[in-house]
């Protein structure tokens, strides 16, 4: 998915080598590749390592830097989240919006890169590093406790990213979501199916013909809002056909 | 917001503590309150209460259940997530789509109560554990290595559940996010400054009236693309008659 190759996360004084891990999987998991960690409290480290899982060659790819500007020098368009309002207002979208943008920058131009800083745990970016972005990002959060780990607001806006690459490029799309193995039964199938249910039961006796009250009415609409397949409607049909028979024998 | 914490999260057989803390730090961030889990490795645990952070409360308030039934007895709908392509399809959303469904149905009906599973860190749910679900939910995820980690699966889920319920719930608006500090320039404000940008550029040379170029419609683009508002409109002619003044001074 050549969209999301040129986008970089990049962890800025990372305390915990854990979410370094955590992030790279989260990456992976989206389609993306490209992690870069300014200044790590501790890295490399097992830690991260561990919660990598599965995405030790993100890890082993990361690139780790001195400073934010050497970390995004050769990006065109620089995303910074944010969670707190600072003093002088800078353009600020939802991660959903900053998806949106950051795909359609990406289609539109094969030679740009985009760079999305996320802060250190305790304190996120500084006004500063905010200052050197186009952009601020906020992830929708409860206002009572909008503290999102940082790995998960790194899983957050790759999820965003991915689910907007797929909607837009139509060589990344997934395999088809899970179709139906059957074909949908037809009205004709399912009028037969009413059919034969009438006819068994009045035969069985719970139905009288002459004061059919609503019964036959809410089955079918309990038929109906099912939407039953064609091997379905064969199968309770089979039932039904055992059941007459059943009903039909000696007693 | 009375809709999310009519949605339980429930965890089948966690191996990791971690997970359990994580997944109700996730929840918390989201609005949401109502965690169970069933037959967890270890729980309670210091691992769980460390990733947790600040959703203690959310841990405490956690119901450890023997069986799956016995979690989700009271719900009215329950939606099983599953990574897999099952022998026998069972309908299938995106979590996006669940989202919406999950609360259309909180909203249209005040008594109702939807249970979210999560299988384990490494088999998912059992088919078992999937066919007591009237829904299954799939995160999108690269198929070259679609493997979330459980408290994240939990985060996109919630995410995706928060959006939503602020999307349509008037009561549970975010504060309103960052609008800018300044109104923005009028076209007329506009107007001034670039008649004033003109005529500092003359003055100064830079503009020879009688071959004026594109370097003016230039400006004027750019000038436009950024839409300023009214202080940096003030900003840019105290700037121009700064250097107006200057140019103008003794050499």
């Amino acid at each position: 998915m050549q969209v999301l190759d040129r986008i970089r996360v990049v962890l800025v004084e990372p305390s915990h080598p854990g979410n370094i891990g955590g992030a790279a999987r989260a990456l992976k998991v989206m389609g993306l590749s490209q992690l870069a960690v300014v200044n790590p409290r501790r890295f490399p480290d097992p830690q991260a390592e561990w919660r990598a899982a599965g995405a030790q060659d993100v890890l082993e790819t990361t690139t780790v830097h001195e400073s934010v500007v050497d970390a995004i020098s050769d990006c065109h368009w620089v995303v910074g989240t944010s969670t707190r309002q600072r003093r002088i207002p800078w353009p600020m979208k939802s991660a959903e919006e900053i998806a949106h943008e950051a795909i359609a920058r990406l289609s539109r131009d094969p030679d740009s890169r985009i760079a999305i800083l996320f802060g250190c745990e305790t304190s996120g970016l500084t006004n500063d590093e905010l200052q050197k972005c186009h952009c601020h990002l906020q992830i929708p959060a409860h206002p009572d406790y909008p503290s999102l780990n940082l790995a998960m607001a790194v899983q957050v806006v790759g999820y965003e990213l991915f689910k907007r690459a797929i909607a837009t490029q139509p060589d990344a799309r997934q395999p088809e979501p899970a179709t139906w193995d059957r074909p949908p039964a037809t009205a004709r199938q399912i009028e037969g199916l009413m059919t034969h249910l009438e006819s068994v039961l009045i035969a069985s006796e719970f139905l009288d013909p002459a004061n059919p009250g609503q019964s036959l009415t809410r089955l079918r609409r309990l038929i109906n809002r099912v939407q039953p397949d064609e091997t379905e409607v064969q199968m309770l049909r089979g039932v039904l056909n055992q059941l007459s028979k059943a009903n039909s024998g000696p007693k």
